[in-house]
């Protein structure tokens, strides 16, 4: 029954929009991930570290989405990682205003002994080191390893990235992060290089310009949903993975016609995050809203034109 | 067995981009939709004025495609309309070296005796008392008024813009020109507003990012083809334009799920636009080239999520 394995940050976020300001709120790549991911009714586990500050509130609310918190070590004494930014207007840039990695620093994971054998391995944002370590722990290999990254690791982990690659499946990253990771300015011509880097899929997010999916000669499009506000974009990225991954992992099936609708699931799993800051759009979430949302998605991209 | 009227520049431009640059080539707005618009089969005339410096092979060209070419004036001692410019290397800016009005200055749009009843009417980017005076020279309202335009007219003709509007059933505009023209951020907060100003559906043009269409509560998203190279987007706009006009004209019927087809149409020959430069792809283009483009459209974007 293990399916879904997450590795990520479990943080706090302190989050400045047009539309208001919070305190420290809980956020965290696998918090995002884990909690999109249990929409999909996957058996999900997580990897990570908090400090002793972290609240038994944020311990329950994942745990009503059952996501098994095994793998998560309690640092006595430690700081949970901490991020506070403030978006721009137009709502595609933000200020980093303070990262404090705390814990996060010297995180040493530990997959669990019943965590070894997962069918889906999603390896979110964190030191390529960290990410590898957590594919060396594993039992079996998964039929599936997504790992996301950003421009911080290419810049300064370089070939300890390109290293982990070597063993996943699908890569996730924005538009800026493939043309930097190619040097191409294309994205269909830096998917085909990044694709002879390790990954045999790639995921390119462009946010409210939606997702491209590519696999060896074969590309999919997903939109975003146009919205009238995005509130808060924090954690859709993250929410995408966890749609994504959770979706592969429930149906096991991992066909490219079945990473299309894994992209939709993602997606439109991202578009309710962007709708209130932090989780709180994710925990309040019903089956009924995903449905609806994704026949949503079904009207927005699709036509028939009968061609001879 | 009147379709579709175009009124549009025909014009010279001269392009530099990253891969190349061209000498006086055959331009324009009206040229681009009008050939377009040919790939649809559909009876086409274009209203416009060139200068005595007009070349006959453009004219031949623009004949061999099916054009009418009876409502556009050549004036003699006149100089054709003349545009330069060049792209920037992500290829999404460019700036304009010259811009030569010629006898566009003087331009007073005479329709044709015989285009007095086009069943769709396209208004390609002109001064909007020059599109307000051919819409003034029908005899009857055409099934469909669709009307394109840009920041310049915004910027210099706001009321007579916001007149002839009132008149349009279709507007077409990209994301910069509708944020501009409503004042708001969000492309929907932006489509809503608009959509008061007298257009029933609105496109928003996103180049490689797609189109938006708007229609009452209703969406749709056409996505560009992801392109290993764009070698020279200019027409791109207009022969989205003119595959969107000329489909609508051709089928006849108005329904927003034709719209979709008819956007999808004008996103794949826009594909084909810009693989070369000014109209040499729309020249040779063939049915089953837009067939196959088609296709290729439909597996970009076409999903199947069975939704209880």
């Amino acid at each position: 029954m293990m399916s879904l394995l997450v590795v990520g940050t479990v943080a706090f976020d302190k989050i400045e929009t047009p539309f208001g300001k919070t305190d420290k709120i809980l956020g965290g790549a696998a918090t995002f991930i884990g909690m999109a991911a249990s929409m999909l009714d996957v058996k999900t586990g997580i990897v990570s570290v908090i400090g002793d500050d972290f609240p038994d509130e944020h311990i329950d609310l994942m745990e009503s989405k059952n996501l098994d918190l095994a793998g998560v070590e309690k640092v006595e004494g430690g700081k949970t990682f901490y991020w506070s930014g403030r978006y721009h207007n137009d709502m595609n840039s933000r200020d980093t205003l303070v990262t404090e990695l705390n814990v996060l620093e010297n995180f040493q994971p530990e997959v669990p002994v019943g965590w070894r054998k997962p069918e889906v391995l999603m390896l979110g944002n964190l030191h390529p080191l960290v990410q590898k370590s957590v594919l060396n722990q594993l039992e079996e290999r998964p039929k599936l390893v997504i790992l996301d990254t950003m421009n911080f690791w290419m810049d300064l982990t370089w070939d300890e990235l390109m290293d982990v690659l070597k063993d996943v499946d699908v890569l996730t990253i924005n538009d800026e992060e493939a043309r930097q990771m190619s040097k191409e300015y294309s994205l269909v011509k830096a998917a085909k290089k990044i694709l002879e880097m390790g990954p045999h899929t790639l995921i390119i997010k462009k946010g409210e310009h939606g997702a491209l999916l590519f696999h060896e000669n074969n590309v999919f499009f997903a939109p975003a949903l146009p919205l009238e506000d995005v509130f808060d974009p924090t954690g859709a990225g993250d929410t995408f993975a966890g749609g994504f991954s959770g979706f592969l992992a429930k149906t096991k099936n991992y066909s490219f016609e079945n990473m299309k609708r894994a992209i939709i699931y993602g997606s439109a799993l991202a578009s309710f995050t962007v709708e209130k800051f932090g989780t709180d759009r994710l925990a309040e979430l019903t089956d009924e809203d995903l449905v609806e949302r994704l026949d949503i998605f079904k009207s927005l991209t699709n036509f028939d034109i009968e061609l001879d």
